[in-house]
């Protein structure tokens, strides 16, 4: 979402980006978001057990801060993860630099990084980038679009969601506006089960004045319904996370249970999600799944989940091909309640399988023009109650193959 | 292994195959293997709750025979599965027909089916062939590799497997020999999940005398370590089938635990699940898995399985990649329990990994040079405890998609 409005970036925050050196493109590799003040902050991590040395200072600062940022600094290039205690050395120092430039506590920064796994992260290269950058950083859309490329490794295309809400004033004075703003990167790794739930990076940013407290409660459903649903290849990342910020600078306090604030952070997340997904490499289509008349809404994710990485399926889409028998496979062996003779499958609204078997209006050259879109929905009703879930998928591609299997470490 | 001898058939069976016309390449397609008299028999089934109609009819005849079967006739081309009521129709026509031409029970007839899901199996196409296929079988090796011929479809080999023992015979007489042999076919949609453990068709079949109960007793593990310990594509097929077989016509009982037998039906049933990832579509490397460490049994599994299953893993694999950080994060989201800190990855017996860092020994382009072999193995320690498996997968290629993508349901 390229379509960038300067009215939308939230208040009370810089950004910027600078060629550090680490990715090996050349390209620019660090971003900074600065708050002017402490902002509140609430995050979500990755539920990998292997987790990047930058995650664990993130949990250490954010819980010695009492959940406030000052500054959030992302390498894209090098993921610092599975490189020991030199690993967590270098984020460290990152931090303490960040911490000089922008006087504030080491603990008020928010390391970040993308990029391959195993080999240390050269942090000298992230200080030496800092007072450059420091002179840069604005609160400009531009500013805020610098970062968001920064962040890139296979992406395609930054990711970026705006949303705004207007709140009513006291009596007599005029409705006050929030704003809140997104900035995500990932394609390949992708199947964040983040925990409370988060190789994507996302940021979201919000004017609003909000305590972290009261941020983690509205970001974590937001998270459950947006990035928790999203796969490109079912491998989740050692990096995987979302921050989100308030910095309070539309002088609007927002409490808990605020549904306006609640809709417009779901909006901004499910943008990001679909944003990632639809960026998944070498994808030529993005597939919607609707999962619908489970047993309980836990068994539509087994099902969702189940046909999003089979390779049979992915295969097929990736073919136009409108074999439905590997989406029965899938279905089959997903571990939900089903009756084999039970299930339905469309393609968009074409019928193509009832019954557990083959509808008797399947019209094969229909559902192959159908499959032949950049992007469809399969729906799957199992007739076995009221559990559902919306997730968002890719197929499977000769070019998801060579980006990963041309030996470039 | 077209290593075929004449002296390994068991004795007491007649094999054959014949061109019906469900294949549309026009190859043979139609599969008998024939007992001389009812044979004692043990099967495992997969464990997908969408099942093919031939598997119904299976498990119902073994009930019904309480573990007899004189006929075995498999097709290849059309899986009948998700076909309803006309696929349960089409078996048992096809069985009543086998019945009559062998004079026996239709419930001794144990029907099998491979190929397209969801596509009503012609029956007819089956039944016409029978009794010019009747003619032909016959108990040489010759036979029984026509056998192993046709019940392929994207293999690009057949698989067979044969051990022999030979028993003490009473005082004064000469060791009598037992015989074992299997024949098998599959290569895409493999991840057998058989239960009691098996679009893998495997039949195995000896000329002990053993009852059907001991026989299944020494099937069930043998399938365990053998079957269930191998993945192509995560895939678990509608059909997979195990069955074994003894027609008793070598003379010698045997009981239940003896190890000479369960040691050579455990070589059969493993020389053939290799065979079928060896096969695996469109793979360029064979990986053995040996996962060692473990807290216990099943967390090496989980972490076998989560390596086997990886895009991002087996993609690097096929570009000879050592980036063992993608291991790294899946041995991380694997569930098994881990120290981030402790475990070991070993390419053969080049050290990679250590204390979860990068080993300080680690040479990239020895590395390389060994994942550039066709078979290599991949060692893990998580330094947790004893469990272990070994467990064997494929790497992931643009063939694989090709294959895979080419619409031509």
């Amino acid at each position: 979402m390229s379509d960038l409005c300067p009215f939308l970036i939230p208040r009370g925050f810089r950004f910027g980006a600078a060629k550090a050196g680490v990715k090996a493109s050349g390209r620019a590799d660090f971003a900074l978001i600065v708050a002017d003040e402490p902002a509140s902050a609430a995050a979500a991590f990755t539920s990998n057990k292997v987790t990047a040395a930058p995650l664990h200072i993130d949990k250490e600062h954010l819980t010695a801060t009492g959940g406030k940022v000052r500054v959030v600094a992302i390498n894209a290039g090098n993921a610092n993860c599975a490189a020991g205690q030199a690993g967590l050395d270098a984020a460290r120092a990152t931090c303490a630099a960040a911490a000089q430039t922008f006087h504030c506590r080491p603990e008020e920064v928010f390391p970040s990084s993308t990029g391959v796994i195993g080999v240390p992260l050269p942090a000298e290269k992230l200080i030496v980038a800092l007072p450059g950058l420091a002179q840069t950083i604005g609160p400009e859309s531009d500013h805020f679009n610098e970062a968001a490329l920064a962040i890139m490794t296979t992406d395609t295309v930054e990711k970026t969601a705006f949303a705004r809400i207007e709140v009513a004033g006291a009596p007599g004075e005029a409705p006050r506006e929030v704003r809140i703003a997104g900035l995500g990167k990932g394609s390949g790794m992708i199947y964040p089960q983040l925990v409370p739930h988060a190789t994507m990076l996302v940021y979201i940013l919000t004017d609003a004045a909000v305590e972290p407290a009261v941020l983690n409660a509205y970001l974590q459903p937001a998270v459950e319904l947006s990035f928790n649903r999203i796969s490109v290849d079912g491998d989740t990342s050692t990096n995987d996370t979302v921050l989100l910020l308030a910095s309070g600078a539309s002088g609007v306090s927002i409490g808990a249970g605020n549904p306006a604030f609640a809709t417009a952070l779901q909006q901004v997340c499910s943008s990001l999600a679909r944003q990632v997904v639809a960026d998944g490499e070498g994808l030529t289509h993005l597939v919607e799944l609707q999962i619908n008349g489970a047993a309980n809404d836990a068994d539509a994710l087994r099902v969702a989940k189940a046909i999003a990485h089979s390779p049979l399926v992915k295969t097929a889409w990736a073919g136009c091909d409108p074999n439905w028998g590997r989406l029965a496979a899938a279905i089959g062996y997903s571990g939900a309640q089903i009756d084999p003779e039970a299930f339905e499958i469309r393609f968009g609204d074409l019928p193509v399988c009832s019954n557990g078997g083959c509808d008797p209006e399947f019209d094969e050259a229909a559902a192959h023009a159908y499959l032949e879109q950049a992007q469809f929905s399969v729906t799957i009703n199992l007739h076995q109650g009221t559990g559902s879930c919306v997730f968002w998928t890719t197929d499977l591609t000769t070019e998801y193959i060579h980006i990963n299997a041309d030996y470039s470490t």
